[in-house]
């Protein structure tokens, strides 16, 4: 049985390489895709979403949600460049852009199986938040919420924060606080996904459009992350798919979460609490990452999409 | 010609004069009513609102909206009893409930009528807060925003933070953010419509079941206000209905208006900056009240009700 | 029986007029003078201090504070000039420097006449909260504090806290927390002591070293005031010392207070609660100012200070 | 040559074993204790101070401090008892309680021998942070701080915050805000410091009156952290005098240190920034200890402790 997922991001380089390895892996079947501002304007990731859509062969509604975090003025990534996907350009046509808002995407597609959808969230939490303020059944009938963002020790954007959840911490305050089941893959983890040469190696000698696609961003995105102190760019938002393809790919532990909205150096930190677990906690971090098997789920699922297109 | 207004609500015993103020008076015209957790429970101020358009003879749309702040946790109100309504019973029976949710009614209020609307929120901000991330056209597609909420040198719920404004402070700082023109009616205006013995006289004196109704209602609030060390209880909602009526019923002062999410005595707060008037500025507050034509306005329009039913 | 202060200052304009209006009027006694940064560097309100102590003939102890505030960084007034006061040059001879600290001068004071003396900052709060948390004593042994900072429902540094304290909030909610009597002369208060040309008309009357003087420093502050849509500027410090010398000369509004120490709006606002006046409290603001009465206060210092040294 | 270090405690059971360990061991001279409000009452952690300056044999100042917290209200620590020494009684005669304030006496101590005196706070910051605002010039003066407090990714009190920080919170912000040398020794090292009942027994074999002591205590303590959660007792005081002793029994990494003042969840975490490491940085924290060497130092002091008083 594969796995119903609805992918919210903002892509975004590693965006799109989670989009590639969902649509590429035949263990989870994306529902649908929502877009929402982050790492650029959300007319360009819908765009791009568009685009890549296409390039995957996946006719699923596309949808655009929120163009601005709630409270917060918008605060545009640095990593992907002017368009979003860096130096790449995609030259394929975009498909159609279901004319629906990402939110009520978001509501239909869950509350349509009933405890079988898989949120996955790999960009600032605006559409999530919404859709369950507007909603507050999906909380009961999701399956589950796996997102990419926060870190319990790690930061980027600051010392302790993180920049999906920092671009919209009121937003990723509602999502954490809802009783769903929840885990949290965060920097602590991602920086463990390195595209170091080796893997750029492995991925090149696949040989598919998509493949090849995979190996320009993510030398574009080694590039941004050299001027950051990191030999090889950390790849983010694929982890947060690959725990939904395989759970096994990834140690987690339980803790209470937290977004702290106020603090002066911590604002947008993911506060987790490990000192006290509670077996009854549903919300997890996730903690070690088995580097080689997430890097073989990564190439699988591009060797596939040299394959005819999957239709859900 | 009348001013098409939609109503925001939280019924709520002054929401319910606002309400029927709306309705009576011939300069506006009630587009739609959309309900809030706020006052009560978002079952019961959605149920008071069916009952109370039933009563004004209102045929227009009544529309739930959400059932809880975005952030904060919900916080009733101890002013309005168990019922919403204090001791009065609405007897009659509720008109439908539109299907649609409250957000999605006031985006389509809106653009269906371009420049037309003006809104006026008389409870936590939370729906207008969702609808103008949902849609942001609607700023340039609304009149005006009329609020009742804040208080720019008084407070209620703490020394400086009134209840609607601090129960979703995060919505009221969305909505004060907005490019759209903006006036503030907020504590320091409506603590000076008093509902004296005098004029609880002249609307006992209407005798309709409309004003009858009044009359209980606001024997109800006073009840409650007396433990707040007030001898006639201030009717706030009814006062951000009266300057759509007739702006010239009150005075107002153009200033940049914030409110405070992250203070530890001052959350909630609705801080207005009197420093350097800025002729540009689109946001104002309400200042002074003209006592006298306010409850002209509020008797007049309870007579009117013992007319016909206004079919919009 | 004349009133002894210790003046905590800042010179400064304003506090130069304090300064001589405590040093001219009979009804108190100037105990010590301790400085602390504020309106400019330590250095430079300390000598300007030691300066207008020899111009007003006073032969007391003048020591030195805190060279900056307690948690936040130093934030210099721009309404005070280079100097601290502002074009004004005093060519008298400084009188010797106390070699003690300041914050131990307010405590020897204090301590040394229990019950008696009264605490007169006019400054940034940072030497008495020293003082209160070195010797927590003088909390009962002090007769109160009379402080000009703050404002109730006004602010200049921000729409909505006033320099004295916004320059260190810590140390102002140190000295509003302890249970001393204390009246916040603030800006409410401040803003209707205005210097308008019929005032500066009846102090240049007066015609004497020290007149001339307050003429020249109020002529520069005006100037600065100007660029604040001031037509004439409110002389803030001197409020304080007329407290003391004439209680009449101000009405008063219980109220507990408190400091605002971490709101993005806030920071520093003094909130004071109005709500539900508590009989005990121990806290005051400043109302109304009998202007007249005021300035009758400063002329007639300034003429006592004609004559022969007052020496204490 | 022997270090001079200032010893600034709240005695508390593992402050009681950082001040036997640095009276016993030969490297470090004790040139003062001074002692503040923190594990309990300053007037009991002052007469605790006092019985084990008599029961180490040591001839030096003890003053006392600031019975309270700058800012917050005080908060006493539950893992210390009502005496702050758990269940031991030290039946030694207190020494003579030197009559200057803890704050004069740091000042004095690190001026009188300047660039020599290492400062070794283990309590709240109040006193450090209070002398270094009296007497600014102590930060060029002293040759380095060497605290206890805080945790980069740990917190006690809360999940992110520890004891000795969020009690004066403003404090350690001012603290770790002065430009000298410092090194915290937090959760994350001290962690690591636990008194198993193998060290229980090595320093049970010691047989000298201290060492009885400390298994007493220590007995004490393990009991109040098997409510939390730990097997064996963290003994996190004497860390940060085995720092001083010799610095090669812990690894250190440079990092920005600041202290959150204002956060809902994080009120308190020092907050350490490894991003970008600056090689001028002056501050650092402790990482990792070598547990085994640690406690050879404290059993190696507790030893020295039976032979001849050891005379400053």
């Amino acid at each position: 049985m594969t796995q119903p997922i609805l992918l919210d991001c903002d892509p975004g380089l590693d965006d799109a390489v989670a989009l590639l390895l969902a649509a590429g892996d035949p263990r989870v079947e994306i529902a649908a895709i929502t877009t929402v501002a982050g790492n650029q304007t959300l007319a360009k990731v819908t765009d791009n979403a568009r685009r890549l859509a296409r390039l995957a062969g996946l006719d699923v509604p596309v949808a655009a949600g929120c163009e601005r975090p709630l409270v917060r003025p918008p605060a545009w990534s640095t990593m992907h460049g002017d368009s979003g996907l860096g130096g790449v350009a995609l030259e394929v046509e975009p498909v159609a852009l279901d004319p629906r808002h990402a939110v009520d995407v978001i509501i239909g597609v869950v509350m349509s199986r009933p405890g079988e959808v898989t949120l996955v969230p790999i960009g600032p939490l605006t559409n999530i938040a919404m859709a369950v303020r507007k909603e507050p059944r999906i909380v009961e009938n999701v399956r589950e919420v796996v997102l990419m963002g926060g870190g319990y020790h790690s930061g980027n954007r600051t010392a302790v924060a993180e920049f999906n959840v920092l671009t919209d911490p009121e937003a990723a305050h509602i999502v954490f606080g809802e009783a769903w089941p929840l885990t949290m893959v965060g920097l602590d983890l991602t920086w463990q996904a390195l595209a170091t040469p080796d893997v750029m190696g492995r991925i090149g000698a696949v040989d598919t459009a998509a493949a090849r696609l995979v190996v320009d961003m993510l030398g574009s995105y080694a590039e941004a992350y050299r001027s950051n102190h990191f030999a090889s760019p950390p790849v983010h938002d694929p982890c947060a798919v690959a725990r939904v393809i395989d759970p096994s790919v990834m140690t987690t532990r339980k803790a209470p979460l937290t977004v702290e909205l106020c603090g002066t150096a911590t604002l947008g930190m993911t506060v987790a609490d490990f000192r006290d677990p509670d077996p009854q906690c549903t919300t997890q971090v996730a903690v070690d990452l088995d580097v080689e098997r997430f890097w073989d789920l990564v190439v699988g699922a591009l060797s596939q999409l040299s394959q005819p297109t999957k239709i859900n």
